[in-house]
């Protein structure tokens, strides 16, 4: 019986590479299988598949589970995987997260390894089964160890996805730092948001001493974007009638974030000991809940 | 740091063999690591280890898991690990049971494969991580497939378990059917019990249109040594005051059970469709819930 393998809702690089690769290698094993995704692929998911020219996967339609025997991949909790999970036949799991209250009513094949990736036990599989990695499904690979270990600046990489990604380099023909960050660039994009959508796409509204205080926060490594419009960003963000508003624009990378802000400078230099001034960087500021939210509300309770 | 490999409680053949196999395994990889067994080990456990001249593993004491990293081999239930395993740092799994309700705060490694016994998944270990297997380390793995499928007469035998014993039996020397069934008689020898004991190992009494009926059965491959005392079974179980009174041994390889009874020969030859006389074997019939109740039931009810 032909095998379903698909990986979590809002599929990243991770669900979408580990199922198309997975697919492969079941193939070449001489099992029918084929790769879905539950919604459509993230942005740099689809830069991905069009840079290594691989077709995207079918979007599983609703009713296309029932009585199908299904291999899930970068997820084991019920609640991320297709809503109709219930009605297929679960044969197996491929993942690197934690065990989420899992239960079958059989043995089924559970491979489960704590490294950065699905990949890279996907890479593994390869290995044991004496199958080639032909060029595209090393691309996809590889892609996907540097998306989720952060090209190893993540604190979840493991020697095995650093080992994979060197092999995988030569296979899939790129400098897998110099690839990696333009495949983080392509994913985190702005390109085509406009300037109110980019400070309410993730924003968050707190009270401070009674002030109100409006943080937005957006992931890219496309700053560049971002600061060339930066008297836009100001003129907006001034016009709004917040007490102060920040703007973090997080580079995943270089682990910080420029701050764009209407309030006192004073607030900003105190809450992330930097000198304030427009567009600043605030080196290891990555997290609004641990460090953006106490350092601002302490920093203007004291004022 | 050191890893505490065990099965689960009341340790069996697979249970013991593949902690001591991946123990080694491990320590073969560069890992510090040594078996355990939560309980004495089975009466076939013993047998296995003393046939390949393999030290007992040590019974883990209370107090020993505190902060110590371990892996679980056979079993992935809370219910039937060390009750202190909540002290203790889980860091991997091997086992080929269905998952029951597995939760974990970090990911761990998890191989689950539905196959016949938790030894052919440490034998492909080996495999995959091309270390050679040694005489006595094949004959533990070898000793629990044939154990846990039944010399491939269980339905849960998979092409994985025959490959394994036929690639094992090379190394440990054996015939593995005629070590097989040397395996079983010694794991299910009576010897040294009573009659009284062996008719009430494992007993229950039934009313069945309002007669007293007892069912004992005992799972042993030492036949003989039951049927040469047929007579004294015989005047025992028609000492009792029950109605009726089956003993079945039952033959797990040949997937039948002796019967010895008190009763009437009519009733037993309508229940198992057999000639009924003392010692009679009936074919297929193994379980006292689904078949030795409800048959002889029915054949009570309609004398």
């Amino acid at each position: 019986m032909s095998l379903l393998v698909f990986g979590h809702k809002s599929p990243d690089t991770d669900s979408v590479c580990s199922a198309i690769s997975l697919a492969y290698l079941k193939n070449k094993l001489g099992m029918e299988a084929k790769a879905y995704a539950l919604e459509e692929p993230r942005k740099e998911a689809q830069f991905v598949l069009n840079y290594f020219n691989v077709a995207k996967p079918e979007i599983l339609k609703a009713g296309e589970l029932k009585g199908k025997d299904v291999v899930l991949v970068d997820h084991n909790e019920i609640a991320q995987t297709a809503d109709e999970i219930g009605e297929a036949n679960l044969v197996e799991i491929i993942d690197h997260h934690k065990i989420g209250g899992l239960s079958t009513d059989l043995p089924i094949s559970l491979r489960i390894m704590p490294v950065g990736c699905t990949c890279t036990i996907v890479y593994s599989l390869f290995k044991e089964n004496n199958v080639e990695i032909p060029y595209e499904i090393a691309g996809l690979l590889i892609s996907a160890i540097l998306s989720d270990t952060l090209i190893f600046k993540s604190p979840t990489t493991t020697k095995l996805d650093k080992e994979a990604v060197y092999a995988l380099a030569k296979i899939a023909k790129v400098d897998y730092e110099k690839y990696g960050m333009e495949m983080f660039k392509a994913g985190t994009s702005l390109e085509g948001f406009s300037i109110d959508e980019i400070v309410n796409m993730d924003f968050k509204e707190f009270d401070m001493s009674g002030n109100r205080v409006g943080i937005g926060q957006v992931m890219t490594l496309d700053i560049d974007a971002v600061l060339s419009k930066k008297d836009e960003f100001l003129a907006y963000i001034n016009g709004t009638e917040f007490d102060m508003l920040v703007l973090a624009i997080t580079d995943i990378i270089n682990e910080g974030s420029y701050l764009i802000y209407k309030g006192e400078d004073k607030i900003i230099s105190d809450a992330f000991s930097v000198g304030a001034c427009q567009g600043v960087f605030a080196q290891g500021i990555v997290s609004r809940k641990k460090q953006l939210v106490p350092k601002l509300t302490d920093a203007v309770k004291n004022i």
